[in-house]
């Protein structure tokens, strides 16, 4: 059923996505003695994956549903990605985000159509106003990660990338709240010739890696990580996905986050953001297992707000 | 003549550099009200459009020349394109770099297989070391910007970009040396339509445009600028040819082109260097000119050291 939903996501998402690039370095190939493939999702629209399970999402429902819009939480990318693929589609996207949140996201949820409602920066403020919305508005609410169709469209980056690159023995993805890797592994279940799949986590967060030990749901206790995407936890929908499909987490500190991002800035020329570079450094970190192996790595986005960037150094 | 030079040259030098890509951006070409592409020779063997030039120079020298190497002075890009060219086409090449070079400068050109001879910070050091070398070695010294197969080499960057863009009303490219800009505004006047040719200079190093007024090569009073690749000055080679094919020379600020620079890194997701960005500078300061126009830009380089990039913000 997953590998189906697969196909049919990808193709009812293709009109409004980008078909992302494949790139490789032939310096990192050497540092790490494996030949590997960087699937660009920094030149996705919105600068993330996260434009794919947005859309797929939004695609998903009944044209009642769509007239009545679509609401979600989020001071990052999901936040851009919703309000992204509500404008392309028509229809209004309602966007919970802290007053803390940094003018720069703000503005990027505007430019593409979305309404901001301003709350109190803690979860239980931004679960609320969402709540509210829901139900003064009828706008259906859309989980950033914890949404079956949200978790298929992120999975669509996995699935393109295994129809180039069809001989990978892994892709490795970023592991925050799930959404991401859940995809992931599916898509290399059912479409990778026995591609195994890792995650990269950053030590500071590291709920994934402790749910995958203990079987459940773990909360994090710290969140003091420069990968601003991940700090977010599994939800009970791609949890027993992740649990099913993917081999190991690789927890990562964060300097070996900031050498993997530099890496690829200064070797690679491209953007990508923190949460990003978290893949790639679980590669350097793991290298004996990935060496003279054929790797795919996720490079997740490139929303980097370089006004800001002198905490990456 | 210059026509079946740069057509040569760049079939000759097609097998050791890449054809870069060309992208493009909506949210710039909603800015300048413009159709905007970018030749991105940031993703250049050797991270700039400079290993074209040094291949061509190497190409074309006699092989008993080659047998001899080459020999050139420069603390930036042309250090790290001479010797990646000439390890590729197996040919020694020595750099003479000012002990104040940065290491990352100094590793890559290592790292590409040239011989560093070290020497004071000066212009005369420079010059006095480069001709010792070509005194007891025999080898040839290429100039980086101021010899001919130097920029027809550069030229062909101009090239490519008008084979699939044939359809440009203008192309802008950063003014350092004159290496680039002459060769550019030569393919300009022989493989564009009309295709006009606009320099971009940074205000603080604005020998160029004050030669184009003076008729004579001037030199530069400041070299306050980030835009580290482009203090040096035109030649008696590039100078004349500049004359009379570049259409004009737009100065910029400072902020103008850190602007710029964020701009493509966090729209565009690509690392470009202070350098590269100067052209997009000159087509924001400029936009009346280019409203409604086809312009290609040349994204010249993305050697950033983002260990000391604090000073870009």
């Amino acid at each position: 059923m997953h590998k189906e939903l697969l196909l049919d996501s990808h193709r009812r998402i293709l009109p409004h996505i980008h078909r992302t690039p494949i790139f490789s370095s032939r310096l990192i190939n050497k540092i790490v003695n494996a030949d590997i493939v960087f699937k660009c999702e920094n030149f996705q629209r919105g600068g993330s994956f996260k434009a794919r399970g947005a859309t797929n999402a939004i695609l998903s429902l009944t044209e009642e549903q769509k007239s009545q819009g679509v609401v979600t939480h989020s001071s990052g990318n999901f936040a851009q990605a919703l309000s992204l693929a509500a404008g392309r589609i028509g229809v209004k996207a309602y966007i919970v985000m802290p007053s803390t949140a940094p003018l720069v996201k703000k503005d990027a949820v505007l430019e593409y159509g979305g309404e901001i409602i301003e709350c109190k920066p803690t979860l239980s403020a931004r679960e609320n106003e969402a709540h509210r919305i829901v139900e003064e508005k009828g706008a259906t609410f859309i989980h950033p990660s914890n949404d079956m169709d949200v978790i298929i469209g992120q999975g669509t980056a996995c699935l393109e990338l295994l129809e180039e690159e069809p001989g990978l023995d892994y892709v490795v993805a970023p592991v925050g709240g799930g959404g991401l890797i859940g995809g992931t592994s599916l898509a290399a279940y059912y479409f990778g010739n026995g591609c195994k799949v890792v995650g990269g986590e950053p030590m500071e967060v590291d709920d994934a890696y402790r749910s995958l030990q203990s079987g459940y749901i773990e909360s994090n206790e710290t969140t003091d990580t420069i990968a601003d995407g991940l700090k977010t936890q599994l939800g009970d929908k791609n949890f027993p996905i992740i649990q099913k499909y993917v081999e190991r987490i690789v927890l990562v500190t964060e300097p070996q986050i900031i050498e993997a991002m530099h890496l690829v800035w200064e070797r690679m020329k491209i953007v990508v953001e923190p949460s990003s570079a978290v893949a790639l450094a679980a590669v350097l970190k793991d290298k004996p297992r990935f060496e003279k192996q054929k790797v795919g790595v996720v490079l997740s986005g490139g929303n980097v707000d370089f006004k800001a960037v002198g905490r990456f150094q």
